[in-house]
């Protein structure tokens, strides 16, 4: 089986409760909550928490709420992402501000948020014993403190003119790596796991995570836009200071220089200015730099992965790490 | 000793556990997140958690993080609610938006929010068993997603014409009575209170709450300007449909009730329409009204607390429940 096929096979029993968590209030309070659910995604973070169970040897029975919770605080960051961001569309549709205003997307997203913590503690009405289920509990307050964190660095990074690549990986780990580390680490605690099990994960987690943030940073210069679904070079208008910037800005000349922090954040930067600023993350060997990372930390996630025994889950952990950075899109 | 002053100096253990959950990121971070929890508040709700954890016969030294929880959560919703209300200042100093902006508002809310959990997550280092953290995280959980419910209702009551004195207490109890009832069973669960203390902290705490919300109501009626802090009527610009409407318009005539209409809701209405609308108010007897709900709650969540053996705490307790609802603005 294709690993998408997997994804999509394990998520479907994931499906059902995640709608039974935004199943609140009247048929207007549930068709807003429901909206960003029902638009999709790859469910990628649920599928890890599932893949990390069974990885383990733990009771998929049990876990479904657990994977519904990463999916919710990942559903709801991205609602107030796109407020924060003015996007008024995700995936082909609109996004919740777009329809109800501000006011409804800001609490909307508030309510994501509780109904993730609410799922993950309902796992104990499976069975699950108390001190695993607030380790989970633990491990999804952590990362989502470090998340909000990483949100707040990359906003005040796009104010800075400089910032350096260990700045910028701190940052993405946080604000990416953190929810996919934490997917897999309450997969292998939920189950059961031991703690050298829990460390695999985290190393997994977190370099998956990462590599597939750079991979997104490196598909916004280089990938077909048809395909991305947005305008090539989204990032360089906005001025996010992604590795490829940053490590652009650090070996450039003084006059490539020059040239790119003057189209960076020009929101009315025209398609051939952009073009420009593109040429030069090539010259100086940004965006080949960036592939490379792409590749090194997934390597490194999936030799993490050495510590867990091997099974169809295993071999479909290592699969996903690939395909996480050989989306075209 | 006074109430306002047990309050005080219950409270003094937990500003510095409070500002320590606000510790998080570079200066610049800490200092958009200690600000709304600087601008202060009478910290009602960490102090109701410390003393229905000391009613119970509690340890305080283990207790602290989760009375800082509460206060962490309530603060969340205060940047949220400032956002969505426009509100430039709350107790005379500018709101968080105000001064970073909205983008800023929302994710320094969400940071908040995560500190919340991680408080009431570390209650276990200080030895409380994982059962009971557990237990009273559920209890965040759910008082967190009424409030949300609580706040989205809120919203769509304003742009309704009719709404039932049900669906109004439906609505505050969510929105005030759910956190308030939430303070004092996260104290009664961590000190280790008994399943009966616990249901009489329910009704005590909900019932003060929604007396807390109504005398709100009342207050932005009838309060003197300068010790309200805000304008008189602001709720009737505002176009909230507090107890106070509900039963107007329930029972004003058709001119009196049109007249109600034609101001409600308008951010433009004179004071003299404002006071007008004020004068139905009281004619409809609508004020009264609300004035012996208020006293009838604050009546019922004491009388609950003759489950619990006499102390200290308790006496506290019920001068809590008066104090809250005596206050002039």
């Amino acid at each position: 089986m294709e690993i998408s096929d997997v994804i999509k096979s394990k998520c479907a029993a994931v499906e059902p409760v995640l709608a039974g968590y935004s199943r609140i209030g009247d048929s207007k309070t549930q068709e807003m909550i429901l909206h960003p659910i029902k638009a999709g995604g790859k469910r990628i973070r649920p599928c890890l928490t599932l893949l990390a169970c069974e990885a383990v040897g733990g009771d998929l029975s049990k876990i479904m709420p657990a994977a519904a919770s990463v999916e919710l605080l990942h559903t709801f960051t991205l609602v107030h992402d796109d407020i924060m961001d003015h996007d008024l569309e995700r995936r082909g549709k609109p996004t919740v501000h777009a329809i109800w205003g501000d006011e409804m997307g800001i609490i909307v997203g508030d309510t994501l948020y509780s109904s993730a913590f609410k799922a993950l503690v309902d796992v104990r009405k499976n069975g699950v014993p108390a001190e695993r289920v607030l380790d989970a509990v633990d491990v999804l307050v952590e990362a989502n403190g470090e998340l909000q964190e990483g949100q707040i660095m990359d906003m005040l990074f796009e104010g800075r003119e400089s910032v350096s690549e260990a700045e910028y990986m701190t940052m993405i780990q946080k604000k990416t790596g953190a929810l996919i580390e934490a997917a897999v680490k309450i997969g292998c605690i939920v189950g059961g796991g031991s703690a050298k099990q829990l460390g695999a994960f985290s190393v997994y987690g977190r370099n998956c995570g990462v590599a597939f943030q750079i991979k997104d940073d490196v598909l916004d210069l280089v990938a077909d836009q048809r395909v991305l679904g947005k305008p090539v070079g989204s990032d360089i208008r906005s001025g996010k200071k992604t590795l490829i910037i940053v490590h652009a800005l650090a070996k450039a000349g003084k006059d490539d220089r020059r040239l790119i922090l003057s189209v960076l954040g020009r929101g009315d930067a025209t398609d051939a200015e952009v073009g420009e600023v593109i040429e030069k993350l090539g010259k100086t060997g940004s965006i080949d730099y960036a592939e490379r990372k792409v590749r090194e930390l997934t390597a490194a996630a999936k030799k993490a992965l050495d510590a867990l025994p091997d099974s169809e889950a295993k071999s479909s952990l290592l699969e996903l790490a690939d395909y996480l950075i050989e989306r075209r899109g």
